[in-house]
């Protein structure tokens, strides 16, 4: 059983994968899910399946987000757990890689995650609870060549989280990053686990919601038993 | 429910606390379970309230530990699931300290856990399946003033953990180091979980070994929402 | 004696402290330097005093910083060695912060190195040489409460620094990063060197340039002897 | 010119490589310098060229590291500069560790590290004057399969240097660890310098040593411009 202590929830970046297995964890447990993203058709199946509803939101834009968040209010109430799930990604040779492009990288990735979780806190603070969840990857923590915008954009996630973290957590939220390294499954079967499955991911962030305080993370990294690291 | 997939587990380095909960959370699950310390007359209510059996060894020293998984072996079955959480600590300015006891330290911390990670791997690597939790501390990530031996032993303790975590993970091992950052709380109670809970903490033990190999952790850290970090 | 092995420097965001004794270091071992700043009034008697010449950039734009080398090409030939030292800081409580100008802080210590990083490897992969120094801060390294801005800007810059420098290490160019852990001496004396002297700072820039390629640090980190860390 | 701000040198763990240039870079700088090993004969050649003095000492027992600095105090005075290069390794697949191995080379790495910086520390405390230097390796940041016992020493090594440096530090002994990340280069040429010349990482130690103390560094890597990392 998840006896996950919120009662809404709005996710960012969604899509299939980890967003869509959390949707559906979230909604077996019984909380009202809002699930955000640029373009909501492809969403229809997983609205449909599940009973979330879909938001069309750009989360690197800081208006865009704000009002999201005040559509996710009135439509299942003011949020209590947020998760961050979008980023941008744009790779090649430094010299190559257009700056426009770069900044919108990292927009997607951080400062998107920043307008969040300020919605998130103005909304979990005067409750003094809360979960905001941010979706990170290897590239946070380890900045791999002709990868520079990702890795800009995910350490940025990474240092916020942190930041956030010792912030909000004293005030009663809950904020955890969490470092997916390797590559999601997708359609395709893999009996050998050698891809994260985003059901089992999903897992790992429902086990974080269900921490008691006096023993919260606020980082947590998963990967296939076979993935070098 | 707590479907543990692993059906006999031993602690070493046993006492209330940590090995308390896990102890009663393992028995709970129906899984036979061996708890070890140097001093077993301490293990006499738990074994009691429990149906665990105590079993006396010293972790610093090799020949005990393999004596101990060979009565493991004989009382409850191969352990499957192996939990190391001895610890040896003595503190002060380095010109201060005995270098008998700084050795003893990072014996009982560090050498320990080798002798049982070792013992432990002999047993599950035939039948490809185990896990293997390694009690760590902040200590093992940051080496504080006048606590050098605790930080040697904690850091030791870490990098055997990664070690064996690259070997024994592709071979259907789970191991995984887990980081208690703050005070564990004693009998006295602590309304303000401002102390870690071992019931909590635990519990986090847990749904690291319920997790699917597709998206194992290596590492979790866990600390009280107020601890500063 | 400083041999060091590049014929021409640029420095961004420029102004007295670490950026002033880099410029007198770089003079006095006779090489041309440009410093670039917003505002370079403030840059003058620097300028008077070493013979440096001074440009205007606003680093936080990348049209402005592609004009800033081609410039410092027309000037004082193609920069070899390129060191940014700019930063964005905004801080207060997550809720309270304004998200432009989270925004324009990120832009100025990551976007900004990015778009200086791109010149220099523009100019530095054709010769096979050139090094490449960036300015970070412990905030770079743990996210500290209530500086959510600084931590983002910071922790994209050394992702920026790692993913820089596994790409273009490789080709000759020493990419390296270094921690600034501490406050930097302002005029007032301090016999007691519980803050950072910036000549003493621009000392360990100036041995990370004379590394011999066999040997090459990516990372350095200083701090007063008296700083808790 | 290597203007080193002490007078005295031990270097224990001795042989060619980065003792040798070490030797040679302190001996150059006017410094008298001891060097110790288990094995003196080795040590001939370069006692020859550069009049430095060799000490026999098993640097993994406590006693005859006392012993070591005794005599070292009585033929060039107490050294105001240590450096700890010794390790001990051995490799397999854990299963197949001899535990009196692993406890040996635990024992070389780390425990003989910190006999040496308990005795160090005597002699500088008193002086409120001093460097320590410990000669790390990528293992004591990341564990890496196949080598449980030498993570285990060079993370334990870590932890020591970390916690020394927070307490000496700010008694005026400057702590540092510096991690070799690659192969040193021994006899052969290597004129793409893809291996660690151990002149150039000597020269690393000596910046350390010539920083001022406002600005210390606790830690540094070095690797070749082409490793991969």
């Amino acid at each position: 059983m998840n006896d996950i202590p919120y009662r809404s929830a709005l996710i960012i970046g969604a899509g299939p994968g980890i967003s869509g297995s959390l949707t559906r964890l979230l909604r077996t447990a019984g909380i009202p899910v809002a699930i955000a993203a640029r373009h909501i058709d492809k969403l229809t199946p997983l609205v449909e399946e599940t009973g979330a509803i879909a938001l069309a939101a750009d989360a690197s834009d800081a208006s865009q987000v704000e009002r999201l968040f005040a559509e996710t209010d009135a439509r299942i109430g003011a949020p209590e757990l947020v998760i961050y799930n979008a980023s941008g990604r744009v790779r090649g040779p430094i010299v190559e890689l257009d700056p426009t492009e770069v900044e919108q990288a990292v927009a997607v990735s951080a400062l998107g995650a920043f307008y969040a979780v300020q919605q998130a806190a103005k909304r979990m603070l005067p409750a003094g609870k809360g979960a905001i969840l941010l979706t990170g990857a290897t590239a946070g923590i380890k900045g791999f060549a002709l990868s520079a915008p990702f890795a800009m954009g995910k350490f940025a996630l990474r240092g916020l989280a942190q930041s956030a973290a010792r912030e909000l957590a004293p005030k009663g939220i809950h904020v955890a990053h969490i470092v997916i390294d390797g590559v999601v499954r997708g359609e395709r079967a893999d009996p050998s686990d050698s891809t994260l499955d985003p059901d089992a991911i999903a897992q790992s962030y429902i086990d974080l919601l269900r921490q008691h305080r006096s023993a919260w993370s606020w980082e947590l990294e998963v990967r296939p038993w076979v993935e070098k690291f």
